[in-house]
């Protein structure tokens, strides 16, 4: 079928790539030029303008955003003036799912349908296809369709899982998740627990690591806690072995360990990283979520903290505690000037 | 080659069959009768005591151990009084790999080799193959290099890790990772990191779950927080959809989830479990590893916290929170008995 | 200064009669006339309806609200048409400070200023005084001093801050902290501590409390950790004793402190709590402003988790770690039926 | 009473002041002459030799041991030559309580009673007196109660527990709390607990001080998430005056509140602290032992790793983390070197 793209990035482009592969219509707009004329080279149709963009689109349109999150209301906005009651809207950006609901109403109020989709798969999406996690009215996203099982992963050689008779989208990657919000929800959260995943293997890593820990001496004084059994603590592992070796039959393979397996093969001391750690805003509105519901989340919000603290958010708090600890015990030798 | 097997529970069973499919020669013995006879059928030799078991295995003799954590003692000195020196003794249970440290100073001044591995792979290995880490002697554990390939699950039609060159043994699902103790170190970190994984995905699981609060009156009164807007609480997820969906192609895809969906295909409302989390040891000495090292794990430690909580062991700390709020707020509305 | 108080529970009325001790005048309204007519006996001016209540206060009328933090809105609303331009409204509950932001942009259009109070002391303030902080117009709070150097506790016998030479109010126990909503904000920081004070001690009482552990026997088994080292949880401690001790002198003193001896000296076994903690929107507002503000707070957040995980609200993610263990272990006997 | 007291550094030679001041008489020893000279021109008997030391005490000696943790088993050790049955050794340093179990043990078998002695009050203890957590034999702890009574702060002001009618010594800041290691068991706990309450008011301080957060534009790029609502974030704070006001009726005064509003009246930006925080040793014991004793402790635990994190040691564990998100992201831009 036909589809509309604004926005050309990594993941636009790559999406409209894996579209005309699997012998849709794109019509493609970007801000940029260049972009534009890239994908037109491979068979997209390229426009010059969101009016051009517009017209050379079938009505009832269906047009996919694939923008900064921070853009998509004035992409929005932008566009509105083109379109047609009955047009689709669809965000498959990261947008937070309570921007979604609001929008879903404002549009409604014009005729126009809007579905939210999260998208996961990151740079590796063309290739393995992308995982989909949708929101919307059911007519509306059952009429995306062919989209969403071409952009999707489909069934590959993964094994179905034992005892599921129920068939369904989610078997090849793709899943209509309930009303307006609801996929962008689903991928919050999905976020958040890649967050925690993440953090697990980042720590483990990290005491394997240190496990030499009783080779090096330490300070002997009234600030350093002495090491009780050096003798526990001589191995010098070989991070990357082990990832590789967890990767074959252990509980904890995954994805994330294939990477981390990868990652280590390249640089077992990780030396050209620095260690600061963005986070996108999906790990803070799961915790927020998690708040307002009134459960529990402590590891995924040990996880979020743990980014905040590699950008030396925690320095303040850390200060204070310096502070306090000289104010009661004269530790003084650990001024920052002395 | 020929290895001897104490201890025939599930999992030593399983390894003897798996071993015997290799076509390894299996000497086994366990103080259930039942259990020996069982295996005898599939073509291991059966012994009735120690000392026969001890006779049939040719020296330098290889005996594995697949005993209960807290057994392994006993069962290493009912055992020494019928080694030779130059056998091999190998712990393939959960041993803390300080104990590993220990017994192998002590076998070592008797002749006697001490190699101990960690196991993953749970009542999957038998077709999947254990993923095993390994700690001891270089060339004992070389000694032992066929039975650990038949073991492990072997490259299988898992990919290459992109860019790895150095090959060795960690492809095939094995890994000498160091001298005494390094396997069962390496084993209790994948246990810790696989603490923390399982949390992530249920923290994030509990939080699409209750995705509906907003559909639920709460309680108006001065001891519950209002939910703010219950309009953004209004989904009603599939988890086990959900589940399924995020094993293709999302990057939280891994093994646990595999599980997780089948769990959740099975029964989204997991009503056959009560949600008392057992832990088996790994996990806390991860986290003693850790403070020991000096490395800040407050992911891994959280998730053992929540299963401690989730036994009840969070009680008196509880009450003791109930009870300052009464002595500054009166609080009287939370009393047990009212 | 005259007065007016809209809300007379235990709070309100409890300020109230600070204020008539301090020989304030005291305008009173509640929907109970039980409430008025008991402050009324003591020497306040009990009206029946807010119209008599408007009509008794002098203008520009200074009005106090104690009402629960969601009754608010409708309370200022319905207050509204009795009301005068150059009026001030004090709401000295626990409200969301960004309630207070957008109810001052409201009020302000209408030429009536409003100011936020955050009060601390609970069922202790009549007697010690209630410590304030107030958000609001610089003028306004101004004008509003002899109310609050009244409810406030007053230096006391608390000693100086040494080196502390600005003076102000805050000696006082009282102080304006900025705009509108820094009242709050800063009050909802306060009980943001408060619940990581409170689980700190509740944390480390517990750590006493089962310090006799190795007196009980653990169940030998897969799924229970053996302790390895009984002899060093031997001891059985009077809490009551120990909480009494570590007032005088030590770096943990503290008025929750006391308290805590007092519970425990009553009952140290807490007995009469249930140990289900409830939680009043602070300490959930505290973690989303600091997400919002990119701050790590594990321990603010650990201790609100606790407090959700207190009331059951950890049970499903602990039904999913159950059901994930049994998928790759055959953990079977923590079945909930069996 | 007599007292022999070795080790002279501040903590030390305090507690031979206050003891003098009591008219207890004091032998005194320590490896630097000068501070030996120091408190005999104090009227402390002043001694050049542990043999002298010895001798200049009343058999049976009472010896208490005010050194450095890693160097308390060699002062036994040298000190036990010149000791006889019957003497009392005291060890008023911050000794894990292990050791204490072993050196009891140890001395028993000579003879020789051993006393351990938590002690809270750092250098504020001359003044204000010492708290002090003892464990050891009954008689023998009852027969130093001279020695503690004037260590102690005594009652003070401090007013009485209500409903507390035990008596005892707790009311004078001093308790034996059980056999030995009880003593720093329950001071081992104690600095658990002040980690924990140290790290909530920083935390909340730190969320104060981030309070102006949407005054400040940040970075528009996928890397970072946008503040929402910047007009809720536009707060500066006076810290120390807030610091101020809390200590005067609030729920959350305390001593460290006290030295917190000290602190931030000095310097409210605390530049001249780095905020690397060190820890001694008892917080990673309390987590030890909680996790020993299945008890949880997220709020201790968070609060001991923020600390390591301040100093560095999530380093590598973040750098795992980046690693991870430029392997499925291409995140390339926070590579370090870029």
């Amino acid at each position: 079928m036909q589809l509309g793209m604004i926005g050309l990035g990594r993941m636009g482009a790559n999406m409209v790539r894996r579209l005309l592969k699997g012998d849709h219509d794109c019509v493609v707009y970007d801000k940029s030029e260049t972009a534009v004329a890239e994908l037109a080279k491979e068979n997209a149709v390229g426009t010059g303008s969101l009016s051009e963009f517009a017209k050379r689109l079938t009505k009832p349109r269906a047009i996919w955003l694939m923008v900064p999150v921070g853009a998509v209301d004035k992409a929005i906005a932008d566009l509105l003036p083109h379109l047609d009651r009955g047009d689709i809207l669809i965000d498959g950006g990261n947008s937070y799912y309570v921007d979604d609901i609001r929008r879903a109403k404002e549009l409604t109020a014009k005729g126009i349908h809007y579905v939210d989709v999260g998208t996961s798969g990151g740079v590796w999406g063309l290739e393995r296809g992308y995982c989909m996690m949708i929101g919307g009215e059911t007519d509306v996203v059952r009429s995306l369709d062919p989209i969403f099982a071409t952009l999707a992963p489909g069934r590959g050689d993964i094994p179905s899982t034992p005892g599921r008779e129920k068939g369904g989208t989610a078997e090849q990657g793709y899943l209509h998740c309930g009303p307006n919000g609801a996929g962008h929800f689903v991928k919050m959260v999905h976020n958040g627990i890649e967050y925690g995943l993440m953090a697990a293997y980042a720590e483990g890593m990290a005491v394997l690591h240190a496990a030499n820990a009783g080779t090096r001496s330490r300070a002997v004084d009234a600030e350093t806690t002495p090491l009780r059994d050096p003798e526990h603590y001589q191995y010098d592992f070989d991070l990357a072995d082990i990832a590789e070796v967890w990767r074959r039959g252990s509980v904890i393979a995954s994805w994330l360990l294939d990477l981390t397996a990868g990652a280590l093969s390249r640089d077992s001391a990780l030396s050209e990283f620095a260690g600061r750690v963005s986070d996108s805003g999906e790990g803070r509105w799961t915790i927020k979520a998690a708040i307002d519901e009134s459960v529990p989340v402590p590891v995924l919000s040990s996880a979020l903290f743990e980014r905040f603290s590699s950008r030396g958010e925690a320095d303040f708090a850390d200060k204070m505690l310096s502070a306090m600890r000289y104010a009661f015990g004269g530790h003084l030798e650990k001024l920052a000037k002395s």
